[in-house]
């Protein structure tokens, strides 16, 4: 466990909150983060990336889990956020960010996500495929405005993770195609655009990775671009995307820092800067799971248990794939603990499904070690902060858990746990079926 | 395609409507259901399942497609429903169904939502787990009332399917054990009750099925169960709930008559009352998706293209793994046209593939035939009635679509699409951000 996670009288402490407490406080289910561990993360990554050049940035991907009170926080921390959808960018608005702090992507912005891009201001539009460009100069010339932008390519990189989550190959949805015949004529329109301000390029090799040289990797195509840019057009592209990816504990993993990765990134392009008498570009980082995932857990009730001698034993929660579906999307592995009684040894095999009319996909934790859990009891399940709320959803009409954030034992409602009201507030009775 | 969908013009017209003027009126992405095609489905199971048996009785799993109007429509066709959580009972009450009319399942029904159900007087509870009765007892002492119950079994029937819907075998979740030193005590408690009345047994094997063995095999166990509880107790149940599970046509399957499945099964059981001198007893089957699914559709716009040569078209459309996360979870395979140009051949292999940040599990139809879509085009993906809007979620922040209701040319709006503010309406900002 890490240092925010704590045992106290057989409780389970989570940023000095006790979990039993939040739970009788703020019902179950409930997702829980902590403040202090994002912010130690932002800390650290800020400080092997921006520290020692000052002209990096950091984008905070909000896709991980998106809100109000996350943008806020990434604000209060100096970072910006990389915002995927009118609706991310409708949420950064509302809690009052400057736009300039956002970063814009996405395979297929819709006209009305980039007209609100474009009015707003935001910082950066990652543009995307080869008709965007001229969707983001006709908004702009309608509304008779600039804008500021990268372009995404495809850098051709494998990388060893689930195929769901693999961005940067040539067969992929997103980005331009390096190929000089596509990259080149794109890159002189960017240029010669009285609209846009062309700054640099974007990439993303996919998540969860633990091994450092796909990155590296990477690096040397996106820095031969900028170079032959350089050359055709006497252009020297300033900034540099580099995407996210940082691998996190959810069992077992072996999470690297920060440092492994991007310390020789940056090294590297220092180095080949100096070489190639290239000005040190701006480079960007989008880290989303790495901030959050291991900040979140998520709490829950035990309600039936079922013992089937010899084959399983289960423990029902009052939540399920409803509110974590990674487990059957993505075959992820969880671990957890009984939160009331984290003392005892956990020494049965016990698989936590859910609540909704499903079976295997029903599973949070299938064939986890706890104390023997029964009816009552308060399952905390570790590392789910990242895709947990953001892919929540009502199967089964149940209505999506609220959030709280905690810090040294303070605790207070992030998104508030959704009312059947909510739920139901866009049904209507047609005339046909009166 | 079915008689719902016809070509004129070379527009897809589906239940008398021009789809690519719903796409214009109603705005995109969004999803159609026609009231005709489930109205039709419902008549055809009527006939085979209530027509010979009267007292037989259809309810409609809510769960693969819930909101006020499907439960008003299944109440005007006269037939059931069957719930599975406090939110899809909420939207019964709110649509003002009767109660009687509601059969409440799940393997993990909390407190709150049996209270309400008993409150609310449903017509049945099905009974899950071996705790389940115990609290049902406590609540109808609590609110001083009685209430009708099944009992859920395990048959141990194997059936060939994808293992996240198979929810009939020994390692379950759902249900009660056979066993004879699980089952019977259970019964006699059951029959025993002064708060419950015991009508019979409930079970389902799982979804998605095309050959009526399986469900012809579960009778056999069903009905063995009940002879010994007559000569155990003297108490011969009147009710067995024999769940759903026929499959239905996405693209090639072929989709079996409601006979195939119905008619063999309830000949079968009333053989063996006549040779048993067993009263007829109600049977009760509880079809979801088969009654949804392909009265559903859905339409989007196609945004970006990119064309990776030898390797893959991708078209982008205004919606993704947000609206239809099917393909994602179970690998579930779609059809489709461009619905504004049907007549013309599709002859081209695109990938549809949404505007979700995700790279494989973001692909609505992976490879299908089309008559090479362009930015604009209407693509109609059929069959996405079950489980589409019910898995829907906020991803990425999209907003999730409304849904239409069509009928011989007439359309309304079943349930209005999701506003930025709706979405973002339960976001605060707590005191520890300021």
């Amino acid at each position: 466990m890490s240092n925010i996670k704590e045992v106290k009288n057989g409780h389970l402490y989570f940023d000095g909150c006790d979990t039993v407490e939040l739970a009788k406080e703020f019902g179950t289910p409930i997702y829980v983060y902590s403040k202090t561990d994002i912010v130690a993360r932002i800390d650290e990554l800020k400080e092997c990336f921006v520290a020692p050049y000052p002209k990096n940035r950091i984008a905070y991907a909000a896709k991980a889990f998106c809100c109000m009170g996350i943008y806020k926080l990434c604000e209060n921390e100096g970072i910006s956020m990389d915002v995927v959808s009118g609706g991310e960018l409708f949420t950064a608005m509302k809690a009052k960010i400057d736009p300039e702090k956002l970063e814009f992507n996405g395979n297929n912005k819709l006209p009305s996500e980039l007209a609100a891009a474009i009015d707003y201001g935001v910082g950066r539009i990652i543009v995307d495929g080869e008709q965007e460009l001229d969707l983001i100069e006709k908004i702009c010339e309608e509304q008779e405005k600039t804008t500021d932008i990268l372009i995404r390519i495809t850098p051709c990189v494998e990388v060893d993770t689930h195929d769901y989550i693999v961005t940067g190959r040539k067969d992929s949805k997103f980005g331009l195609n390096i190929d000089p015949d596509v990259i080149f004529p794109y890159i002189k329109r960017a240029i010669d655009s009285k609209y846009v301000r062309f700054h640099g390029f974007h990439y993303h090799l996919g998540s969860q990775l633990f091994d450092n040289k796909p990155m590296l990797d990477a690096v040397d195509v996106a820095l031969e671009l900028m170079k032959e840019c350089r050359e055709r057009f006497g252009f020297a592209p300033g900034e540099l995307n580099i995407g996210g990816g940082v691998g996190v504990t959810y069992t077992d993993e072996v999470r690297m820092p920060f440092s492994y990765f991007y310390t020789p990134i940056l090294e590297k392009i220092a180095a080949w800067c100096e070489k190639e008498d290239y000005e040190m570009p701006a480079i960007i980082c989008e880290p989303g799971r790495a901030l959050v995932a291991e900040a979140g857990i998520q709490l829950y009730t035990v309600g039936m248990t079922k013992n089937i001698p010899g084959i399983r034993r289960y423990a029902a929660i009052d939540g399920g794939m409803s509110d974590n579906i990674r487990p059957a999307l993505y075959g992820s592995v969880y671990g957890g603990v009984v939160a009331n009684r984290v003392d005892e040894p956990a020494d049965e095999i016990v698989t936590i499904c859910g609540k909704c009319c499903e079976g295997d996909s029903d599973m949070i934790i299938k064939g986890g070690k706890f104390a023997s859990p029964r009816s009552g009891d308060i399952i905390a399940v570790f590392s789910t902060g990242a895709y947990g709320y953001s892919m929540a959803n009502n199967y089964n009409r149940n209505p999506i858990p609220g959030v709280v954030i905690v810090e040294k034992g303070e605790a207070e409602w992030l998104i508030k746990p959704q009312s059947y009201e909510h739920m139901t507030a866009l049904d209507l009775l047609p005339e046909m079926l009166k």
